[in-house]
């Protein structure tokens, strides 16, 4: 025996699964079904065009109702029609879809057509089910001398299908579906549930929709328009329009493009208040205005999805599954095409406008440093305007910061040491004591500029990065010259002992240095390395966990110049201790690590001596 | 014209639909496959339970094994086996379920085969066209005088069925499916990661699966079981299996329902290093022993979803949209069961072992605080047993802790005022003053405390809470008794124009309060509204972003009993500004607020007066 044969699908049992699991979201049927009620009203726009419909087009609007008592949503349009026979081949064959076929038909002689259609599968159709127990279909054809045509099927895949004549016949042409909605659905005959679907998805669809007597959606949003026809307004007032509460945006995008695929849409550089808003303005994805999602992940670069606005394409494959998406080669294209065109924005309004750029940085920074670190190609475009700003204001490009700081920062390697702070405020003294010294301290404060550090690190030549209080001011940039200690030997041990008396703490390592009589007499530091790995190990990046909990470090520099040495070198034991004990307690201060108990203790002591003096 | 008729689907048109959409994985073709695989499996072992099979079982693993150069995965059972006519019955027609039928056939005589068969829709074996060109079956039924049944179809909706013989038969009875892997599906050619998704989906399948020659599954894990069978060991070694690297467990709920659902798992309330944890070990969702899905949003109570384990119910709809999910009567209930039984079992904890349940509070306080806030059956249970701990570190129970501070803590109103810290070591002056009045101080420094104090406002009667900075000592909790100024009110109004000028900040409203001489000068302390009102802005809740940014708001009380008020008022015009902002600057310090320039002034010059004394 061989045989071949036909697999069969048997309607019967995979109707239910469509029903039930074409869409995860049940409010899509209201979307699929004025959209096919918008692309009857095209199609019939492009006969009369085509000078295949000769008739009046008259209004043109869509309309949908509710009747929260009969339980019933009727979608109508004005558009094409059917008739019986054309309902048998349409509606009757799921997954047969007339758009395709009008669109074949019809791709000779106008190509937009298929721009102008929505419909893919010919399943839309059906969605309908997943919230109503009956559908009806009223239909009267454009075509002359048609009867009427009516459908009606209960969620079986039983139909009936009659051509009522008389008072039953319908009037005017056109479709309307009439959804009697079943129990479990109680939730879509509210009209501000209604409403609410038909804002999110059809706000701007090409034909008008009328929703309880009210236009809800505008018919050419300004990026289905050419950039030469628009306004700053424009712009400005359609972000408003999608995101109301929002401050103006810093400057915006208009993407246009044809091939090899094609794309419309508006992005958005928001200005940000918080790092909460990024979450709540999201980029929407619309298939020829069609809404579809606001999660655009795969389609737009992940370091884009910061910004905001509407993205328009027909060629992003909708409902699919992620891992498609990700292999799908028109995103791939998508997702490179919107990263160079951001890159090309961003050198353009750098190149035209500098002080402008220097404005927008603190908004912008946070995109343009996302971007170096996550895409190779943008860090190669934007290495040249990218900034960074020192703690006096000033801001400068990498390139200029190295010129900058290269007299004087240079370390007998003849290696350039940037300085930085991560907290201008809790690091005062320390950028002080830099400052005093000649050298420049950059902020680098925001989240992502631990990884920025470690990527510039690895790209520019002979640079290295120390955060401020990395060590003492003398050995933060390693020079030759070196500060002569007016200690003994001994005194100098003997000062390290009482130290370590007083700190008696493990993860403090006391040192005594030869600073300079105008530093502090105790200084605590942090070594840039130990606490690089700290902070990876916080952040939960680089495999760290591993190695358990690493303690905290600090080292405990006790200026052996600065005149508190001699008085705790010669003082009575107990007094020694106090003033080391104080002197220490004032360098936790420094660094902001006198809490609690010692704290309290430390306020009380001085408030005493503040009454006695 | 009045007509009846089907709706139908044209397999060439759906076809391409299911491959495509049914699945937003393409990895799960494997776990449909190997679950079919066992479903053969199983029906056999049913068949020869049943006298209807009586030849030897054998051994009846399930084989998978991946060929890279030629491009295929084959998967072999021993189970049922498939003639030519069954393939044409059950392949051929997609969407007609084998189990289905099965089930139907044999429910009278064994119950128990419905709950060992995965397979539902008759749909999973098309999945494996999502990743293959071609596929291939060849197998041989368990009947006596069967022939080979060689299927082979190349994605179309065209199929050969062959039955070969001689050296082309199969020798063995089963089935072996075997794909022939499409171009842009390389990945699934890689053994680590076939290896990957039969560990992620089929680790706990009833039936043997070797993966190049290795058994890979645990036929009967734990939660099959019955708890009487179990040890507490064999409870913590599951959970290492499931999360490796994780502490040891608190405790543990074996779950086990068989009405109105069937539901059997194990919860494990996790011992949390840190709130990162929470993210990566989450409940694994199966259905009859297949891995599902870790998302259970939806089937777990929200506040449940910081547990660990497994829960197994062949009632819970899979595929299907969360707002289906939400809607399900049985996941409902299912999510009612849970609470029940981890509120069971703490109370159980509670009243067995309350030196252990207070051991284990500082890793379940979340879980149950978050409970008690977002569900009130919760909160009726909870609030006997949930604990609040002082700063000393005793624990009580929320009736414990009203009777123990009713004595001291109830203002001339008769409100029992609850203070609490939400940083026991930034609030320690504030503290040790509400101690040394006699007050208890609660440690409610968790994320959900601002919550949960909001929430026992609301449910105790007569009792507000009341952070400990909220005011002076002497105010928190107002008493009828006062104490008397020695300040002249002349005096008092110079007085605070003299620090109105020292302090200089709008924010600060500086008042003179005849505090006791023990207490500091000067006391900043932050209204407990304003601040609530700020944290709740902070934390965008309450819709308090419209009244724009809210202004830090302190009151600065100077205390007109400190000889320090005395020393202000008698000095130097000079002097006595030095010393009330030196005065003001330990009031700063002790409420953590001298920071940036000010700190820095402060330190040096605490350090010159340490070097001059």
């Amino acid at each position: 025996m061989q045989e071949k044969g036909s697999i069969s699908i048997h309607t019967e049992n995979i109707f239910p699964i469509i029903k039930k699991f074409l869409y995860s979201d049940h409010e899509i049927f209201l979307r699929e079904l004025v959209s096919n009620a918008v692309d009857a009203t095209q199609k019939l726009k492009s006969l009369g065009q085509l000078g295949e419909f000769k008739g009046e087009l008259g209004e043109l609007k869509v309309r949908v109702t509710v009747d929260k008592e009969a339980r019933k949503i009727t979608i109508s349009d004005r558009g094409l029609g059917m008739t019986a026979e054309e309902i048998k081949k349409y509606i009757n064959q799921i997954a047969f879809s007339g758009a395709t076929e009008f669109v074949e038909k019809y791709k000779e002689k106008d190509a937009a057509a298929k721009d102008q259609i929505i419909g893919q599968f010919g399943l839309g159709f059906y969605s309908a089910f997943m919230v109503a127990k009956e559908v009806e279909i009223w239909s009267k054809s454009y075509k002359d001398d048609t009867l009427t045509a009516h459908w009606i099927c209960d969620g079986s895949t039983e139909f009936t299908l009659d051509e009522p004549t008389g008072e039953h016949a319908k009037a005017e042409r056109g479709t309307d579906v009439v959804l009697h909605v079943a129990e479990d659905s109680d939730e879509f005959l509210e009209e501000a549930r209604l409403k609410g679907i038909l804002t999110k998805y059809c706000k701007f669809l090409p034909v008008e929709i009328e929703f309880e007597g009210e236009v809800i959606n505008q018919t050419a949003p300004i990026w289905t328009k050419q950039p030469a026809d628009l306004t700053d307004e424009d712009y400005t007032k359609f972000y408003q329009e999608l995101y109301p509460f929002s401050e103006p945006p810093l400057f915006w995008i208009h993407l246009n493009v044809d091939y090899p695929f094609n794309l419309t849409g508006i992005l958005y550089f928001p200005k940000v208040k918080d790092e909460l808003q990024f979450q709540r303005n999201k980029i929407q994805l619309y298939s020829r205005q069609v809404f579809i999602t606001d999660e655009v992940k795969d389609v737009v670069p992940e370091f884009l999805m910061l910004l905001h606005g509407v993205i328009d394409s027909p060629d992003i494959p909708l409902n699919v599954s992620r891992s498609f998406l990700q292999a799908d080669g028109n995103v791939r294209k998508i997702n490179s095409y919107i990263t160079k065109k951001v890159a090309d924005k961003l050198a353009e309004l750098y190149r035209k406008d500098r002080t402008g750029f220097e404005e927008k940085w603190p908004d912008i920074g946070l995109f343009v440093k996302y971007g170096m670190l996550s895409d190779d190609k943008f860090y190669e475009k934007a290495k040249d305007f990218a900034l960074v700003q020192n703690v006096a204001g000033k801001f400068f490009t990498l390139p200029e910061y190295q010129e900058f700081v290269q007299a004087n920062q240079k370390d007998k390697n003849d290696q350039t040491v940037v300085l930085y702070t991560t907290d201008a405020e809790a690091q005062h003294g320390f950028i002080q004591a830099a400052q005093d010294r000649g050298y420049d301290v950059l902020k680098l404060d925001a989240v992502l500029d631990p990884h920025f550090i470690g990527q510039l690190e690895q790209k520019l030549e002979k640079t290295s990065f120390k955060r401020v209080d990395a060590d003492t001011v003398g050995k933060l940039i390693e020079k030759d010259e070196q500060t002569e200690s007016v200690l003994s030997e001994d005194d100098k041990t003997k000062l390290q002992e009482l130290f370590k008396t007083a700190v008696s703490n493990e993860q403090m390592q006391v040192q005594v240095s030869a600073l300079s009589p105008q530093d502090a007499p105790v200084i605590i530091t942090v070594p840039e390395f130990m606490r690089r790995m700290k902070d990876m190990q916080r952040t939960g990046g680089g495999g760290m966990q591993m190695f358990g909990s690493l303690p905290d470090s600090y080292t405990v520099s006790v200026n052996a110049n600065h005149p508190v040495a001699q008085r705790v070198l010669h003082a009575e034991a107990e007094a020694g201790q106090k003033l080391a004990r104080q002197a220490f307690d004032l360098a936790l201060l420094a660094q902001n690590m006198l809490k609690g108990e010692a704290l309290t203790a430390f306020v009380k002591r001085s408030a005493d001596l503040l009454a006695a003096e």
